[in-house]
């Protein structure tokens, strides 16, 4: 999949360099133009604790039109004081200048580690760099530039037809670690060529998130400098979507899938992770009770220690379940591993085991917990928590 | 401290033999009796599945005299439907007809993997071994027969002065996994020959728990079967406590350092845990505030790994903190790792990296917290996350 390159929605560029952030010499630094300036949306980290470039974003998504976005990865802008916020201001002034537009139509992305200055320099040099690299098929290279810990590549493109009009959606996401409902630790950019009004596209993509980035849990943590952004420059030429009739439907629809696909690359390429796990609990009394079951299973570490162990240890799950604050009838539950019945009624059934192995062996794992109380339902996406996840987060600032 | 021999309170004998759970041939069978009936309380597991063992303490700690504990470890009596129900009854009056007793003067344990059946065959002649080898100096078997993955016994033994007597307070615990508040997943039992009401009692017992076991965190998880029991049968002699008076107030006191000294035993008995922990949070504006952050800091499994890595990565607590849902001020949160400051303000310091090692490198580690906001504190203790960790519970079952 890495080697593909994905075609960018009309009017969008992109590029991808190296300006010297990571000691490795991978790529660091994205950029992403809009030939005229866009509508933008974006949903952020609930953390109240902010970065200096996320805090920037949040208050030019709103109101203005985007021609441009700068993303670091390597070293986030955060927790660093007042400079941070200068700093923010300076990458923004400085990649309008270059692009020829005002710093206000310029939103930022900075990924890594925290509390250590930016190299405004090197990044300087890398605007200038990428900026001359800028191409309708640089999407792969912006891509690269925003990965931190990720070991694959994660964009999707699709098109969709709008009043005989065809658009497209294209999408990157980096995300590995710190990994947490409510954007954490994630950055996701969708671009498209759809005409939409700002007010439905940020009412497309947040019910797209809630979804899809809202419904992976990694490890429970969640981190300050994270967001899911959203430009659409109008090129598609389709009739502007401005009320939630049939196009708005099929682009929300087609968000929203391409949303849940990248956000189980996310899970599947959780730090250390060998399965991607899908949580689907069934016939709850609410929503409510149904995700904070889902939840819980999730960010259980008993539950993922015991499935990169392919150890069908069930009772791992009831208990996760159990002290989720969920209220639920213990002497109702029926768990599958699989298409394995491990558990009916709250008691543990003989089961198999040679056959739980199998499943359990397999790369996508699939935990189904019906409640039988009601008809709401939830998913979520996970995976395992094993060896390499210790390794890569005991000594991840060296 | 695993080969010293801990003498019970007045009246009390206890023992713990191997009856056939673990295939490893540890001891897993505790037993623990008064010459008299005793006063008794109990603090709870919140799960709301419970294990049936559990359920019948629950129902006969309150009302009732108690003569006997009987405990196995291995396979918790848990989530086998209403056959559990049975065997938890099966072993109270099987405890109760060999010491002569009423059943219900019997309270039960469970501990390990559940969904299985017990073994009531072994149980019972474990039962009958664990009654011949009763003795004052019996504790530290019962101690060592409660354990799962616990890798050092859990002993306390206190000798307090109440109005001129002197009485003992003597604790054992088990826990190292699957550990946060809300007794997940330890067994913790006091016994004391002191004289108190069984109101004052619970109320003392209560207390400390919430100073103690409330306050240590592993892995966030908690199990269905896990309780704190404290019994107390007079034999010392001391005016009865009735009421908060100095007695009650130095039993409470005594209570509480018995209760932290094992808590942080069990803490820096974590599974794989290579480091104790101890995150303070002061200055905050109330207690609840002070104790979210505390809680959130505790359970980061990037905060972990980086103490496992010896990595001085202080973003990954201010991160904790920021999505603690606890209301603060990031602009005025200063960090220390031992006696270091790396955060001033919400901004990180130029530290030394070599002093910030060293300290990293210790066995007990400080990270403390400064909010600047008010006068509340709070103290939670844990452990950091290694390879260990997950290679214990990735094979929990074979």
């Amino acid at each position: 999949m890495s080697d593909k390159r994905y075609k960018l929605p009309l009017g969008f560029k992109a590029s991808g360099v190296h300006c010297g952030i990571k000691k490795n010499g991978n790529k660091d630094l994205a950029l992403i133009v809009s030939d005229i300036p866009a509508q933008a949306a974006g949903v952020y980290t609930k953390n109240i604790v902010k970065g200096h470039s996320l805090k920037w974003t949040m208050q030019h998504v709103k109101g203005s039109r985007v021609k441009a976005i700068t993303i670091n990865s390597g070293n986030a802008n955060a927790c660093v004081g007042p400079a941070g916020d200068a700093d923010a201001e300076l990458i923004a002034d400085y990649t309008a200048k270059i692009i020829g537009c005002d710093k206000n139509e310029v939103l930022l992305g900075s990924t890594g580690v925290i509390g250590f200055r930016l190299p405004i320099q090197n990044i300087k040099a890398g605007i200038d760099n990428a900026y001359e690299k800028l191409s309708a098929d640089g999407a792969s290279d912006a891509a690269s530039a925003i990965m931190t810990t990720d070991t694959i590549k994660k964009e999707i493109s699709v098109d969709i037809n709008l009043s005989g009009k065809t658009a497209t959606i294209y999408g990157m996401a980096k995300g590995s670690g710190m990994i947490h409902p409510d954007m954490a630790t994630l950055i996701v950019v969708f671009l498209t060529d759809a005409a939409i009004s700002d007010e439905m596209l940020q009412k497309a993509l947040s019910s797209a998130v809630n979804k899809s980035f809202n419904r992976v849990s990694i490890d429970g943590d969640m981190s300050e400098c994270d967001m899911v952004l959203m430009l659409a420059n109008g090129k598609a030429g389709n009739p502007v979507i401005e009320q939630e009739n049939d196009d708005f439907r099929i682009f929300a629809k087609e968000l929203e899938k391409a949303a849940i696909y990248l956000a189980k690359l996310i899970a599947k390429d959780g730090e250390g992770a060998t399965k991607l796990v899908e949580i689907r609990v069934i016939n709850a009394p609410d929503d409510n009770t149904a995700h904070v079951i889902s939840n819980a299973i999730s960010k259980s570490l008993l539950v993922k220690t015991a499935i990169f162990g392919q150890d069908a240890n069930w009772g791992r799950i009831i208990n996760a379940m159990g002290y989720s604050g969920a209220l639920f009838n213990p002497e109702t539950v029926d768990i599958w591993l699989g298409g394995l019945q491990v558990c009916k009624d709250g008691t543990g059934l003989v089961f198999d085991e040679e056959k739980a192995a199998e499943i359990l062996s397999r790369d996508e794992i699939l935990i189904a917990v019906d409640l039988k109380m009601g008809t709401s339902s939830d998913t979520m996406w996970t995976c395992d928590l094993s060896y390499d996840y210790v390794k890569i987060n005991s000594s991840y600032r060296s």
